[in-house]
C-alpha cells in the first residue's frame, strides 16, 4: 500500500489548519491512535502512546493560545507506507513570534495519510 | 529491499559512538552523501543537503566540546526501508548536563541502514 506525496502535503497542511481553528476533534482524526504514535513539542519531552499525544493536543488546542501558523521550506517524501514533511513552522502570536523546526511522520492507511509522529524543535535566535 | 531493526539499532548507536569518538569519517560514513538529508541540530535551523550536513558534523565533531551520550528511552521501528529511532540523548558535558528529545530516520541501501535526517530538540527543564 502506498500513498502519494500530493495527499501528503494536503493531510499535513490539515494538520496546521486543525491547530489554527482549534478543532481538536479534526486534530484527533489526523492521527493513528495506536501505542507507537509519538509527538515532541517545542521544549518538552517525548510523549508516546495516543493517549498522552491525544491528551496534549486537547491541552494545547484548548488553552488560550492562539497562533498563526506560516510554513516555510516545505519538503515531503514518500517511501511506500510511509511519508515525512520537514518545514519551518513560523508562528505569529500576540506580540511574538518564532520559528520551529520540525518534521512529520505519517503512515499511509485505508483512510489515508495518518500522523504517526509531530516532532518542533525550537530554533533560537542567538544561533 | 527491506532491513531489520536490530541492524538499525547497531547503526543508530554508531552514530552516537562516532560522535562520542570525534570520528569525522566514521560519521560521515553513516550518512547518505545525497541532496535530500537534513539535519536539525539542538537549536539549529533545517540544514538541507549532504555539503551543508557535513559540513555541520565537521565543525562541531572538529570543536572543543566533548559529550558523553546516555540514551534512553529508545524505540526503533522499521517500515520497508525506511526506519527511524526515536530516543532522548542524555548529554553529559563538562559542568553540564542536558536532554535532547531526537528522532533519526535511516534509508535501507546496498551499504546496510544510513542516515537520512537527523533531528534533535533540546528539552526544556522549566517545563
Amino acid at each position: 500500500m502506498s500513498g502519494d506525496v500530493a495527499e501528503l502535503i494536503i493531510v499535513n497542511q490539515a494538520f496546521y489548519d486543525a491547530h489554527e481553528a482549534r478543532d481538536a476533534q479534526a486534530m484527533a482524526d489526523l492521527w493513528l491512535h495506536t501505542d507507537d504514535v509519538w509527538c515532541v513539542h517545542p521544549g518538552w519531552p517525548i510523549l508516546r502512546g495516543w493517549p498522552a499525544v491525544g491528551q496534549s493536543w486537547d491541552a494545547i488546542i484548548g488553552g488560550p493560545g492562539r497562533l498563526q501558523f506560516i510554513l516555510t521550506d516545505v519538503v515531503a517524501q514518500v517511501e511506500g507506507a510511509t511519508g515525512w514533511v520537514s518545514l519551518n513552522e513560523n508562528l505569529v502570536g500576540p506580540g511574538e513570534t518564532s520559528t520551529v523546526a520540525t518534521v512529520n511522520l505519517f503512515r499511509f492507511t485505508d483512510d489515508g495519510w495518518r500522523l504517526l509522529a509531530h516532532h518542533g524543535s525550537p530554533v533560537m535566535a542567538s544561533l
